[in-house]
């Protein structure tokens, strides 16, 4: 698979600064989410010499999912909770700390470990948001709070884990809670005073989703009058779901945000006939206003907690001949979605793991064709559900290399039984009404490291892995791609070939987001974080009972091996040549 | 400092074994409680080029004390509290783990963090003991479980801390617990069966001590009938501490097993006038009955809480021109005591720190010289007592090179405010009477790494660091030594000059002992916990308030800026070239 890169004629989009600077200011390094450092100090032929410089203890237990944050020889990182920030020198000491008083009780809101996804660097500042609800910004010289805000409510359950996004002094953060009936939300703040500007609630009548004159959904099942209330049965809209805990990016050139959102509550389908929109949609925003310009649902009515929050990379490519702007989104329900950021409209979805329980997307009418019996509900099993709840692909980011044309996808191969209970919604406590188990998908390993070809629609090479890759990935000019992987192996790849160049063996399970960057002597370094948690690490972190396949909603069935080979424990790691 | 070593004629016991195996199967690494190997691969020339092979996180967070053992290619470390024990392939993967049933309410027990010092590995089995007061043998190859005794109690604020030393079929056992007013022993189980042997109790009648016709000690003071009870007020020899939560050694030859007994209940000495026997007491007895052979109270009627716990190093050196066979011990008083071996007798005691509290030993009568108004008592308050409560140096064990005649301390430069308070027994709850607050000594620094010419009585170099040095040390053929800082440095410096050859930022402080030991391949290996803790490191493993300096005992005081350098959380390092 050598040869002239990119085949395919895809790019970044024009207005991306194409000159690499060597920081790196926010978990997607850049508005179109690419994930692709412009470094090739340390590349194919040179990265098996890659060593650690130092690491760096938290002292904490949870799943570690931030991406570190570089700038001026400084790397920022946020913790899980209790959220703790560190600025620390490239000497791997403490330049300071910042630890916000945060309510414990948010720990046991949240539905899959106490993460957190990072922090973002803007002139000066950083942003964040506790588990706790509350949005922060420091003065990132001294760890000075400047403000902070709390947007949501712990007595409904909502919880934050998400990394803002900072657009035209806007930071942009959205809830978590969909295993807790919460109703998502985006919300803008003020960047200096802190001072909320909208809120676009993801269900409910238009006024609340911010739906006006100017939106244009493409497909003919989003257009309508207040469908986030009238898709619902009376009054569920507002414990509906429909969560803002992903990934956003930003067209600068079109001026639209980018996001999608979660699941519907409850899980069992039974109790929330209709289309519970705007559950499991991408939406294009205006990030002045809020107001939304174009929405597509991805699934209607969703069965299986296929949460649509994944990160959209902005890429431009041809497609039947002509060069369309795109947002590229591995999303859960098994498919990648190629569609024009624009317009909303879906160019292609194929899928790249087993996917048994739709015939994918007709790409006249954007409707997904489900399959029928595998339809879960009340006091019915359905057995072998692929992909699994977590997807064929959950948060974890994928990158893009304009050297190679190729989306880099960390994901898992998972598939699950599904049993619908009862569901009572009470504030504050879980509202699923489904017992599920996970297990392997079709080869029987639980997890891939896959090269997508965007254009194509189609995988160049993938490699299994045991467990789900539950990690980031970053590509470089180096030709070279990091993941890493919960039985403690941080590796390097090949871009082109998928060859694996080396790899490191940490001390606890890998579930954070890789980032590279360079120190002002020009020297060149990577980092992540160890700590193994998050949803499919639970059963380590959480310290749960192998012996209960159902404990952290399904997923310890399918992870009863993980404690033979990672503890918990969070660290940084920094390497370089 | 070059040149032809030793210059000492100092050597190693004539029984020693000289040639190196590259095992290393309990902390001290031999019964002479060296910790020297005589591996070389890994030396002044190339230690600069040590990298870190891997790492394994425990999750856990309370200091990490306990050296790694390393035997047939895996490598064993037992955790502080729970006392997981793990066993690691060289390519740092799990072989097997074992996790004991413990006891939740030991943690609040113990005086100084969580902490345990490690296992032995002896004939295919391991030996360790658990903070609630079980000692346990475990297949190596398996981790099966082959018996567990409960040898303590911890309703009388009993706990277990200290590595086992496994002597002619038996392993030895101490409590801690001197801050509760537990009464101090060490026992002896069968390491077949756990059955328990014998126990030798430190203070009461000299039944329970053990004490019988064989008893022969060196002075005056320590000679009479049943002192361990009639050098107390009455009943209070039952609480009276001297426990034996450090370090033993033996001499085959002489067939003795050597180690000392901690501080008298309470701190504030006005509760318990007279000399307190056998607290601070070296201990001289045969390993198959317990009996005592010689005893040498280091301080009858303790002030300071110098706990004589601290490590026996077994030599050979010339004294007044005839080659004596001593045991060096750099005690927490300050000084390093030079005993001949045979008979308890004190060949010399010079201060390795600044001391004000005594003016040294009497050599011909043993007795140690108190500065009277450094005494402090109830409602009183003395300032400025160096070495403060954890003395010169504290637990954290000391080498021996034979290449340099050297032995090389980790220690501390604290001095103390101490004044007298109430204190009530009550079992299981803290039994201290005394208030403290600990700052830097003489210089300002808080530690140092001090090689000492045990023949000569005197430094030959010393390094200044700026906390306490908590952690162990090694020294190796290699002509090099290693240690760690509770600021994050992993350090190797030339034996012979202390000039620093390598450092490894690491990512907690150390307070855990580093080994050495090399593959079936013959490839060396250092490695070490992080993972800050104990005494020094309770205001990071702790979380304790830096506002409240009498906090941990009063150590809070003296270490109110660590938590500017290090959190916490246990990482196994192996490092290799
Ligand atoms: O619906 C929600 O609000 C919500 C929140 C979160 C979260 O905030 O971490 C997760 C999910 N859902 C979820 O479905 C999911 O698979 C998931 C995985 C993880 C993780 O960090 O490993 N979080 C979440
Ligand atoms: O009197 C005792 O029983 C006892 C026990 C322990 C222990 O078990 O860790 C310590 C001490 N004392 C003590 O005096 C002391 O300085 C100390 C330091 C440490 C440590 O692990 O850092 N433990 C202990």
């Amino acid at each position: 698979a050598q040869g002239n890169y990119p085949h395919n004629n895809s790019s970044p989009p024009t207005w991306l600064e194409a000159d690499e600077d060597g920081q790196w200011t926010m978990p997607a390094k850049n508005y179109a989410s690419t994930r692709y450092s412009g470094l090739s100090q340390i590349n194919r032929d040179n990265v098996k010499d890659l060593k650690l410089a130092w690491t760096f203890s938290t002292g904490l237990t949870p799943g570690h999912e931030a991406a570190p944050v570089f700038v001026d020889d400084t790397l920022y990182v946020v913790t899980p909770y209790p959220n703790t920030v560190y600025a620390l020198a490239l000497d791997g000491s403490k330049k300071w700390e910042y630890k916000p008083d945060t309510h414990q009780e948010s720990q046991g809101m949240a539905c899959c470990d106490v993460v957190n996804r990072g922090l973002v660097h803007v002139n000066g500042k950083l942003f964040f948001n506790t588990l706790d609800n509350h949005a922060i910004a420091l003065e990132a010289d001294t760890g000075k709070e400047l403000w902070k805000t709390k947007v949501g409510d712990l007595q409904r359950g909502e919880t934050m884990t998400m990394a803002p996004l900072v657009v035209k002094g806007k930071m942009l953060v959205g809830n978590s809670g969909g295993e807790m009936g919460v109703r998502g939300w985006l919300k803008a703040l003020d960047t200096e005073t802190g001072e909320l500007l909208w809120t676009a609630y993801s269900t409910g009548p238009d006024k609340d989703v911010l739906i006006g004159e100017e939106f244009r959904p493409f497909y003919a099942q989003d257009q309508g009058k207040d469908l986030g209330a009238s898709s619902w049965p009376p009054e569920m809209w507002k414990i509906g779901g429909g969560t803002v805990w992903g990934w956003l990016s930003y067209d600068p050139e079109l001026d639209l945000v980018y996001y999608g959102t979660g699941n519907p509550g409850p899980w069992n389908p039974d109790f929330r006939p209709g289309d519970n929109k705007w559950t499991l949609t991408v939406f294009a925003r205006r990030p002045d206003d809020g107001s939304a310009i174009w929405a597509y649902q991805i699934e209607p009515h969703d069965l299986y907690d296929y949460d649509g929050v994944n990160e959209s990379l902005l890429i431009d490519m041809p497609f039947n001949g002509e060069q369309r702007k795109v947002l590229v989104r591995p999303e859960r329900n098994g498919h990648v979605y190629v569609m024009d950021r624009t317009s909303g409209e879906v160019l292609s979805a194929n899928t790249y793991v087993p996917v048994n329980v739709t015939d994918g997307v007709d790409l006249k009418t954007g409707q997904m064709r489900k399959v029928k019996d595998k339809q879960p509900g009340t006091n019915r099993t359905v057995h072998n559900i692929c992909p699994a709840a977590p997807g064929g692909k959950d948060w974890q980011p994928s990158a893009y290399s304009p050297r190679t044309g190729l989306i880099y996808m960390p994901h898992n191969n998972l598939c699950m039984d599904m049993h619908g209970t009862q569901a009572n919604y009470i504030a504050g406590t879980p509202y699923v009404g489904s017992d599920v188990k996970m297990f392997a998908g079709p080869g029987g390993h639980r997890g891939a490291y896959t090269a997508w070809d965007p254009v194509a629609g189609s995988k160049v090479w993938s490699i299994k892995e045991e467990f789900p890759v539950w990690s980031g990935t970053v590509a470089t000019a180096g030709d070279i791609v990091f993941y890493g992987t919960m039985d403690r192996w941080f590796k390097a790849l090949d871009a082109k070939t998928g060859e694996l160049l080396w790899k490191y063996r940490v001390g606890s399970g890998i579930v954070g987001q890789p980032v590279t960057f360079q120190d002002k002597d020009g020297k060149q370094y990577v980092a992540i974080f160890s700590g193994v948690g998050g949803w499919s690490g639970a059963i380590v972190s959480g310290g749960l009972d192998a012996r209960d396949g159902t404990a952290a909603l399904g997923f310890v069935n399918a992870m009863k091996d993980l404690p033979q080979h990672t503890d918990k424990g969070g660290q940084l790691y920094v390497f370089s040549l």
